[in-house]
């Protein structure tokens, strides 16, 4: 299945008083399943011996539930909703509950884009990133809460 | 003007190495943005004595342009663009520039709902709070990135 | 032995240009250390029955060598140092290196005490928690740049 | 008078349910308080033409009153414990209440070197830095809860 699981600790500072964990605290989360999926070597531009980087161009994600904290790692499911020729989108589904009885408790989709250091500009994604993409390309991600038109105000 | 600009300062931390606003910081930045503007009590459900709390059910934002780190805060306008019976939806502009030639660097939206903590759901958004959000509605974001329709994987 | 070895992972977000783990951020470590070594009721005091509270007074750290990051759990030992009436002494050696190799690539100590939150002062450390952290007393921190006297200027 | 008063803003989400500011957040405004007082350029080794940085190699706090959120910025008077070759000491009081009537919430020691980053080892700190570091050099901070010797287990 295109899908990736990958498993993310959480933070005790990632939590409000509650124990819920905080909103922006998520995308701390989603950042680290895709270094955890995609590897550092792809997202870190030091690293990578050809000048490039992956930059966020844009985030989307609806808060389903609340995430209480505990200190086993959370499920995460990543995929690829789309490839465009220097940019592509990662959805994700944040779980919560039991194996075999998990509930989202938020989605979330990033846009990266594949960007020349050197010659500060955009450039195409390299064959290998797309190949590895390629493989993770599943359905559109179906979201609750947004809205396809943007609303006028009232 | 219903737009209502308010000046927030960015953190040393928030930057990368190439000086650089952090694309999660950004959230931080909208979030202060809130508290300045819409006021703390209002925001801050322990201080809030009806026992009820504005929570965060969606985040979305567009990078357009890096934010280079300075100590002078930043100008972010802030309205709302649309007013429900027990949620609304904030609109911002992240601004860069000289004052009068502003450039926009980000722009984002956050649902937030009005939750009524004693009894555990949503309940209506009280009137002072109605009133001031009115005076604040103008027209819907304007965004660059954003698709309409979810695409579908190739 | 009394020193107690727990694993916690870094986050990418812990890390700066270089790939180094940022000098704030070791303290987000050494806080996990903790709530995974004395577990989440200990600390949390919305989830103690007690009305009490663990409570940061002082913390102190050495930095030693730059931490990398990586993506396996890097090792923290942690121990007692001083157990009084109302507050105690926590040190921790954050490790780096191959298992059987490991370097102290920073030291710290952390003093907690106990507090009463519904009386608003501190209060003695109650049976248990002292019971437990008793099980890991051992010798004092050493040190490698701590002044003993405070220098007076030049 | 050597002690120089910056005005660091807080942010939200440094402050925990009851209002007060994190133990750890507060290492981030004596940052921003470094940052502010020394200048952007100083500190800042992707500026420095001389290939220089200046790192952090220890730190110090004690918390003696809780701080509490406000959006009007707070005081911390910084001032330069020890100039050495190659390495030097600010120390901080975090500050609260009126103009006139200010308290000390915090009190705090960092430790910095001169590093050079392309030798990669520490160098002597440059004379311009030198001068102006001098400039604030004021007495030793009255620590109220460090103790000189390492405690023994007891």
């Amino acid at each position: 299945m295109p899908r990736h699981r990958v498993h993310i600790p959480l933070r005790w500072s990632d939590a409000d008083a509650y124990g819920h964990i905080n909103n922006v605290q998520f995308l701390r989360l989603l950042e680290d399943a895709r270094v955890t999926a995609l590897g550092v070597d792809l997202l870190d531009h030091a690293r990578r011996p050809d000048g490039g980087a992956l930059m966020v161009s844009r985030q989307e994600i609806e808060y389903l539930a609340p995430l209480a904290f505990r200190i086993p790692p959370i499920g995460i499911d990543l995929w690829v909703t789309r490839i465009g020729a220097a940019d592509f989108e990662l959805a994700y589904e944040v779980l919560d509950g039991e194996p075999g009885a998990e509930t989202v408790c938020a989605r979330a989709e990033t846009t990266l884009f594949s960007f020349d250091l050197d010659g500060g500009r955009p450039r195409r994604i390299d064959t290998a990133t797309r190949e590895k993409l390629t493989g993770w390309i599943d359905g559109p991600l179906n979201w609750k809460r947004r809205r396809r038109e943007p609303q006028a105000a009232r």
